[in-house]
């Protein structure tokens, strides 16, 4: 039903969203539904180009395809990319599922838990995430629900909060567990290149009935090994944001990763790690699957 | 002789850089020499707009005023702003002096320690920095040597780290202790809107002779609080930029705060905190000033 192949998207044609695609050799937005596509703006050659950001800017996401004059293919004609490629920041929340803060050995946190990656960071699903050889020897998984920021939101109350949700993608917290915690601070071990795959597309707000009511599934090669829902969440997705919000604006593109069910690797005897060719397989039920193969070069 | 006045700059005629400036309602970019600043480029409508990241990208930094077709008008008719608004990321280290891990009662870190802000958290010099008066009871100061990266920087050695620097500006690592000791993760003590005041303007490296023999000044109003030199550095830039970017590509436009030396509000006794009303000045020799007033509103 969702992607399981490291080699490139197979969205299911149930799946309703909106897409960043390489199409023709231009970067697209795209509508996807039924197993169409049509193409709704073209990515900006901006050094921090990022079509769905700009679409958010200008409301071309909006659109319908005769509105946006654009084409429609078959999805299958599409390579898929990372659905946002440059947000003003990607917020984490850590330790954010009770069973997960407890095979970690640590207490739940009393408020939502942040931590950053940069866009560095992003990769589509299907891409190889390369890890040079030496940069880590604890490679780990964390499956996640991720939200996509579709208005600025500035202190908003938890009522407010899904007001300025665009939608849902699947994300992976891949973290170098030896940096993470030789460090403390979790960025070197969080944020290196390739180490947030999200995708395969932004499902909107609108068709996702409750975020809090998702199963997410992760797999490493063929084996579960998080099967978890986001009804187990300590903090809502409401409350992640409105918390948020009082500290830091959110902008219309953000990404914000909602933390991980029980099943990490790091945790278990022995360690379950991630080897050279292992592929990761996170999937949010009605959301999508993101399927990274991890080469070590 | 560096900008000391929360109401505004006063960047001393003797220093030469680039600086993003609002002139007759645009964002421009200029070149700053002898008092008189030169138009380079005009900033994009982009929601990433960034003039000095487009300039960057395009080349147009180096055009002298002849080649931009910009008009040259006198420093004081500008207001300057950040000199970068929108980079991919803000690199921190953290505890990069030893007697400042010593009066935080920390051991000094065996690598360079990474940790994030977001563009939310960037102001002007001379910015008024606004904070809710619940989010912090613990306010506190941070000079800081700031690096701007001019080149894309991946796996790079520390002999060729340099060559990726564009220039230098001063920033004040402001820091909410209390959320940033609660979390333990520093993210949400550190990237509150306004906690990255840098400027005034980016100083070009090729005007700096030596990054690590550069006193570093904070002022909490008249008192100087903070009287360091960038020779203390536990990691220098080179070291900081090559080993960051094993792990994180750097991009154009991105900036490292690179660290602060002892003296800051928390760790004295009694606490030495910023208080409504305080006015914040990091002034680095050579490079310049950032001076803004804290508000709690």
């Amino acid at each position: 039903m969702m992607a399981s192949s490291p080699s490139g998207v197979s969205a299911p044609p149930t799946v309703r969203g909106l897409a960043r695609a390489r199409l023709d050799g231009r970067v697209v937005l795209v509508r996807i539904s039924r197993g169409q596509a049509t193409v709704l703006a073209t990515e900006s050659e901006h050094p921090a180009a990022d079509v769905l950001r700009e679409a958010l800017h200008t409301g071309a996401w909006r659109a319908d395809g005769d509105d946006a004059g654009g084409v429609t293919v078959p999805v299958g004609d599409l390579e898929l990319l990372a659905p946002v490629a440059n947000p003003s920041k990607i917020l984490c929340v850590g330790l954010n599922y009770l069973d997960h803060a407890d095979e970690s050995g640590v207490q739940a946190p009393a408020k939502p838990l942040l931590f950053a990656k940069f866009p560095n960071a992003l990769r589509a699903d299907g891409a190889v995430v390369e890890v040079p050889k030496d940069l880590s020897a604890e490679l780990d998984y964390e499956g996640e629900l991720a939200v996509v920021i579709g208005r600025r939101a500035s202190d908003v109350s938890r009522d407010e909060a899904l007001d300025h949700v665009l939608g849902y993608v699947a994300a992976n917290d891949l973290s170098a567990r030896d940096a993470q915690f030789s460090d403390g601070q979790w960025l070197r071990g969080k944020s290196a290149d390739g180490f947030c795959p999200v995708g395969p597309v932004v499902v909107l707000a609108e068709d996702v009935e409750d975020p809090q009511a998702l199963r997410i599934t992760t797999r490493l090669n063929d084996q579960v090994v998080q099967d978890g829902t986001t009804a187990d969440m300590i903090f809502s997705v409401a409350e992640i944001i409105s918390f948020a919000s009082r500290y830091l604006t959110l902008e219309p593109g953000d990404l914000i990763l909602t933390g991980t069910p029980p099943g990490v690797g790091f945790v278990r005897k022995p360690p379950l790690l991630i080897r050279d060719g292992d592929v990761v397989t996170v999937t949010v039920e009605g959301v999508g699957g993101v399927a990274n193969q991890v080469r070590v070069v």
